[in-house]
Formats: structure tokens, C-alpha cells, sequence
């Protein structure tokens, strides 16, 4: 069964604008970042990418929620990596447990973008890949090689990293 | 439990040499990954790094495929990452499977080397991580965004791959 | 006679901050981009590297102008690679060129940080090395590959680029 | 008037074949590297990019250094980088040397290929863009942040740096 990837934006995806200096949205890396990766493009063991948000999940709101939750219920795979912004992965990581889909759902993102030196990106991605194959239906987290239950994690702004709550 | 990490050279960890215009071994890249990749670097969910051998694949001799053996039967982990070369990537796995240890042994590599551009080596990295920390105790190889049991993988040549036997 | 190299800050020098994720300042890239560069470190074709200031340009002031020229003029190498943020680049080369010292002193900088993907800096710094060595003393801006005379220069915000007034 | 660039392969220029294990020649990677200098491309101020060959320098006949020679007098432009090898480039400089053209010719290259991290690459062709077009008529070769005459240069190929003869 092919794998389906959703972007909805986040550090992961933020491109340099050298009009304004500022970092936001262009074309989602992640076709070129699945490329790269080697993996098969289809058949049993390729993906099925969509692009369907690019926000700063700081400005991800409820509807945002909602849109990634239907997604997720109309993707034909029961097997989805969806790249989150870090900020409030958490919240639609809890939207989507509480749906209780009976498909094995893992969001994903970078502390440094995926096209800045020395990003976590690619490494994260690829840790998704793998545990979307390999854990049982659920909702998780997968960020700093580790993968969290949707209820039992949060952000540590301070470390910079993702921990248990308990 | 910790996971450990063994390099054994391959294309991974391949550098370029300005003086003889070649590419070879010097220290591995893995420490600079692994710090990279943000993954907790000890406690639980930490990792322990072993420069065991810096070879390219086509010429690591039984001797050496005992060496990674012995690497793994006296490491204390439970959960194995072997970085090894891709053409004999599955020779060395059949060694480790034979040998049927009760640990989970998850061998990665890369098509192209980590410091060169366009690798699919950090993502390997990432991808293989997760699979040690999922899979069930056996003996795998992560490449292609799979993951292969030891006995039923080759090596595609023409088209640069991992695939099933069957 | 030795090269001197000032940074001063501007975007060629930003680094991406996981905690905040914003661009800002640490430790110069220059020393590093140098080492790459693999210019001279002494002798009569080396550099001696200055890390002056640490600013994005538009918050630079006139106080902070007066510190460059006073670096220009204390420096014994008669030939300055000054690193510099492109949106006041030409008001800190108008001070200098006011001031008219003997010296060859060439302003650069870069659209796009050193440290993010397809970044133009490495090439700017190139550029600006030779144009220290070669042309006549005066004041320059040296970027997209063009020398203009410090006051014959001007940044074309809408198209991110630098071009003559005339 | 506009600037030439003539491609004739070199480390510069390298591509890892992930099929081989080694580097060889695909497309030329400077119409990219260019692009990403943000140098015009078009115009008083823009360049002409020419794949005249794609030739580790070793190889280089002297066939091959007349062709290099032949499209540097029919090009209609007085300024004209040549990315070469650097094992040769001292043989092709001279050949050029003694065709006494009238125009200014500045021969570079790198130590790392372009594509491979820590490469001198890019620098060094900013450095050869500007030595084009501020010296005087005649044949270089710019390497290290460098400048020299063609008949005053070596590769110490012990230091993987070029050096004046005396």
C-alpha cells in the first residue's frame, strides 16, 4: 500500500526571500526531498505527496485543523506522514487522535528548515517513513529520533526539543 | 535502552581527497549527523557511536564481516545501526541473520555519499533509526525507504536499488 | 601586502535560530568560508580577518559608519574586503569614499545567507577579493558580479539587485 | 561587452555517478553556479556560457588545447574565463600564453568539485570574474584568491595549492 505525505507547511518548508529578507512559503521541498531520498515513486512500496497547507503553524487555526483532519479521512492510504509546523504540532496531532481514524498517522517537521545548513529535516523525514510503516494505527510524533504518542508529548521551548509530558 | 550506531565505512562516509582527487576514508561523518539529526545523545532515548571499520564494501573480506559480528554480539544494546557499503551490504546481513542474535540489527547506507550533494544518506540515517526502534528482533537492511528482511534483498545494479528477490 | 577582511554583519553572515526561528548573528561564517576559500593564510598574498560588527545594515548608524571608517583607517593593509548588508551598503561606502583614504576598500555582501541553500555570498566574496587586489584605490561595491563606484551605485529593491544611478 | 565562460570539464565540474561509484561528467554544473551569483544575464554587464569539452585535465590532448585555443579567437568577446582542470591548466595557459591574443583570458578551477561540501568552487570562479574584468590583456591563471601570469605559476601538488615559479 503506497505511503501519502502532506505538507501543511512549518519550519520544514520555510524558503529565504531575498526580496524582503524574511523566510515564508514557496513550492513545498518535499518532491525534490522524496527525489533525493530514493524511494520508490510508485507501486506498493512508493507515495502519493499533497500539498495542502503552507502556514507557520503559529497561524494554523481550528479550520486548518479540520482541513488536515478530512485529509486524512479521504486519503485511500491508511499509512500518512503529515510535515507540521513544530509550534503546534501537538494541537492538530490531538485533533486527529480524537477522530480515532484506524490508520497509523505520524506528523513530522525540522527545528531549522530543510534548505538552511546543518537542518534536522531530511533525517526527520526519513524517520517518519519508517515509523508510519512499522507502528500500529495511531497518531504520533516523530521529531529528535524518538516517536511519541499524540497525547503524551510536548515542544520544550527552551531545549528546543520534543519530550514526554510524564 | 540506547541504540548503537556502527560504521563500517561505505559510500556513506565516503570524503573527497583534493590531493589524489579520489574518494576515501577519513573520520566518519557520523558524530556531525547524529548532531544534526538532534536525536538525544544519552539516556533512554540516546545513542552510542562505533567506528568499527572505514572500508568500502567491495572489499571487506569474512574476517571483517566477523569483526562487525562480534561488534554486535558484545555490544550491550538491544537495537543495532550498521552504516555500511552497498554491494555487500547483504553479504555482511546474512552473516549477522545466521548468527541469529535476539537483536534488532538494522544495516543502512547510501547511494550517494553524505557530503556529497543530492545524498540520500541522512535520510537513510533517520529512516534506519526508526526502523531499530520498531521492528521486531531480526536482521534487516533500510534502504529505498524500505526495510528488507536479510534473507530476501538484492542489490539492483542497473538501476541503482534494494529490491525483494521475490 | 596582506589582505584585510572586515565583517560587519548584514545577511551574507545570518544564521537561522531554532529557538526563535528567526535569522540573526553569532560567530561570523567568514573564517570558515576563508579556510574553504583556500586562500593564503599569511604572507604577502594572506588575509587578516576583522570581525567588527554585528548588524543587519538597516539598523546600522551613523556612529556604527564612523567605526568602519575607523577600522579602514587604523588597518596597516592598504587593500579592505568590507562584508556588509545590502540595504545601507551604499551609505557606509558614501562615508568612506567621503573620506578619501589611498586605500582600495571593496564593499560586499549577499541576497541570500552564506548558510542557506543556493546563497550567491561565497561567489561575492570571491569577487570582492580579486577587485581589492586589482583595481585602483577608491571605494567599490562589488555584488552580482559588477564593480560600481561607491557613488554611482544604487540597490534596486523590486528586483533585488544593485545597478548605476546613470 | 559581455563575458565568456568556457566549460572544459575539471574537478570543478565533477558529478558523482551513483551507479560507479565515481565522479565523472554530466552537464556542466556553471549555468546553476552562475544563476545563483545573480551576475546579469544579459547585457553590457552579462556572460555567455559555452560546454566547449567535459575532460578531467589528464586527458587533455593537445588536440584539445587547441580547440580551447580556436573558441577563444572566434569568440567575439576580449574577457574569457576557462574552467579547467587543475592538474594542466598550467599546459593550456600556456598554449594560450604564446597565441598572444590581445584578449584577457583567466583560467581557473577548483580542488573540490562544485557539488561536493567544502568546495572551492564557487569562490573561485567570483575571483576569476573579476580578475576578467579588471586586468590587463592577457592569459592567468586565478587559484587561491590568486592571480598569476602564465608563465610564472605551478600546482605543489604536495599542497594542493598553486605557487609563483620564483
Amino acid at each position: 500500500m503506497s505511503l501519502r505525505i502532506i505538507a501543511t507547511g512549518g519550519t520544514f518548508d520555510k524558503h529565504y526571500d531575498p526580496l524582503t529578507g524574511k523566510l515564508d512559503f514557496r513550492d513545498s521541498v518535499l518532491p525534490a526531498a522524496l527525489r533525493r531520498a530514493r524511494i520508490a515513486q510508485q507501486g506498493e512500496h512508493g507515495y502519493v505527496f499533497e500539498p495542502l497547507l503552507a502556514l507557520d503553524s503559529l497561524d494554523m487555526q481550528d479550520e486548518h485543523r479540520q482541513h488536515v483532519l478530512q485529509a486524512c479521512q479521504r486519503a485511500p492510504e491508511d499509512q500518512i506522514v503529515i510535515v507540521h509546523g513544530t509550534d503546534t504540532m501537538r494541537d492538530t496531532a490531538a485533533v486527529l487522535g480524537a477522530a480515532a481514524l484506524h490508520k497509523t498517522i505520524v506528523l513530522t517537521g525540522a527545528m531549522v528548515p530543510y534548505l538552511i545548513d546543518d537542518s534536522d529535516a531530511f533525517f526527520n523525514l526519513g524517520f517518519a517513513c519508517a515509523c508510519v510503516r512499522l507502528a500500529r494505527p495511531g497518531v504520533y510524533i516523530a521529531m529528535n529520533g524518538q516517536l511519541f504518542d499524540w497525547d503524551n508529548v510536548q515542544k520544550n521551548r527552551e531545549q528546543g526539543c520534543f519530550e514526554t509530558l510524564r
